[in-house]
């Protein structure tokens, strides 16, 4: 069975870094299988590729090896580690990307990645995504047992994560990120809002617009109808229907997103 | 052998829900053999979908799985269908995405997808690429019959096609679609023009502009001269030589373009 | 063991102009790996692509076969060829494409693509990419000998590739290309800097700029400050820390790069 490796880099699409990373892997692992979970994380956001990976990672089989490079730190004293967590296998600079899924399951293990036999023979002070994390990814896919990589540690870093506040009468959160499709996803959860009844019941307040009810579904309104929704990882979503909310609002990350009942 | 499977979608590639269905499917499947076709459809353009399937699809190796979402109506009363077409597998909601395929070649079979057997444990309202679509694909790949997902139907349902009209002196048809080097490529095939005599003599006009007969490639003409040309599927395009048409002539689909005798 | 085929066009990522040829390779050769080196390259960016070909392909493993299509003078009587330099694979147009890798290492083997056996039965015009190189790939996957290819030649097309120019105390040399995250590449190794000492204590010199010395990493300087450091090429970049300097500076290829002692 070939392993699999999944990438989710800040590089890019158009970027060749990607394909370096592709090459160092397959000339280790020549059966491996390598995927692209995005390139497309806005350069050094971290906190974007740490909830990308907590919402897709876990979609995998279990024993992948998920490789990710948002690394604004490279070259300093940042450590790259690999974990174990909820059967996946990460490899990553531990600046917080991997805070969010640890958050949610604590790690089985959890490897600070020192020993240089596994990596590239000139290792670079900038790209350590091809010289050490993509040669790593093709050992352990390979079986390289890892704790060979390095000695273990505790805990990763966490970065702090703003949560809902939740009240009798209302849940206050805020717009955690904006998704391909201009469409605003809030860190407020279905089981935030459901002591508060029936979400088609409740309104909807952000900046001066309020949304009457949650519908089910973006085709239950009518095209161009500012809309709130439940996305398909049961976060609470503001959209326009077949448009853009963040385009035609002009909005971006952080704002506040209430639900009252 | 493995079962190749590709996704042309409306997300983005920028987005991460290709990356969802990719786990889903692997999880599923783990040896299938995912191809992007497109994830750069604009979002909502069943008519675009429609094109590209039709073009690339027949080029893979026959029993592929094409998997397209392009799905405005998720979550709503459109089914979504599996298709045999020309010795290709589909599966997409039928909106109209399989209609043009389906105009060239009568599908061999239609199976409305009703059997949540093949499905996700937990499926969203919004997303039923990854919940319902990913996983019958792996299932088919893994060599489920397809008459287990749901009962035959018939027909698709198809879009009105804009057809290019035929004189003995002239063709008028207009832009269909703009490729991703600006060219505009028309609804006239070859065969349309063919009656006219040789392209090389033929007049093609668009607008303003009149061009001075087809050449048989871009080289053959100087740089930034408006040209046509048959492009290689047989359609009549218009293009500026080392440039984009669409941009320098703010060029849209559905404009009108003529031949002339 | 599955052959690896690599593209890299000037397509853009959302041309189905990649999936065309992804079909016409599957469908000769079945389990081959077909990987994106990139579609990004700028459209008839020769030079670029010659860069990005030359920086990434010797990363993959030995036989890999790599297919450019860069190619503005489809149609033409430019030739395609079949290329062996150091190790890897290469088809593309002779149009300098493969000058630069060519000019690191002598080619063991150039093969003018000539026989039609091994095409697709209708060739366009003007996508040689998919019914010339593509096909042909998947026969040299399958085990081709490249001699059936057609006849051997010499040389390859070169184009002029600007040389710093190195003197006691100073090397001039030039932005040879903007990477994904707008960082400014030059033409200018380390060895070429080395005989002037430790690069943290040259000046680097750009516009009206002044920058005091080479640093090791990004992380060494603070946000939004102007540094050159050394690539992972080995190449001396200029930067801005968490920016990007292409778009800050409006920079384009071309300008002059001066370090002194």
């Amino acid at each position: 069975m070939r392993a699999i490796i999944t990438l989710t880099t800040d590089f890019g699409w158009s970027s060749p870094y990607v394909a370096h990373m592709k090459g160092v892997i397959l000339t280790l692992c020549r059966d491996a299988d390598v995927i692209d979970i995005s390139h497309a994380i806005p350069p050094q956001d971290i906190r974007g590729g740490a909830i990308l990976l907590a919402d897709v990672s876990p979609q995998f089989p279990s024993e992948t090896i998920h490789v990710a490079v948002i690394d604004p730190g490279v070259g300093t004293t940042r450590r790259i580690v690999y974990a174990e967590i909820g059967g996946q296998r990460y490899i990553a600079p531990d600046n917080g990307l991997l805070g969010l899924i640890a958050s949610r399951e604590a790690p089985q293990l959890l490897i600070s990645i020192e020993s240089d036999a596994y990596w590239r023979k000139t290792v670079s002070r900038t790209f350590h995504g091809r010289d050490i994390m993509a040669p790593v990814a093709a050992h352990l896919a390979r079986g390289l047992d890892p704790r060979q990589l390095g000695p273990s540690f505790h805990p990763l870093v966490q970065l702090d994560w703003p949560q809902p506040k939740r009240s009798a009468s209302q849940v206050t959160g805020e717009i955690l990120f904006v998704d391909s499709f201009g469409n605003l996803i809030t860190n407020i959860g279905n089981a935030d809002v459901a002591p508060l009844g029936d979400p088609a019941l409740l309104t909807i307040t952000f900046r001066d617009h309020q949304i009457g009810g949650a519908v089910a579904t973006y085709a239950s309104a009518s095209p161009a109808q500012l809309i709130a929704l439940f996305d398909s990882q049961g976060r609470l979503e503001i959209a326009v229907v077949n448009g853009s909310a963040a385009a035609e609002l002009n909005v971006k990350s952080g704002e506040a997103v209430t639900v009252l009942r």
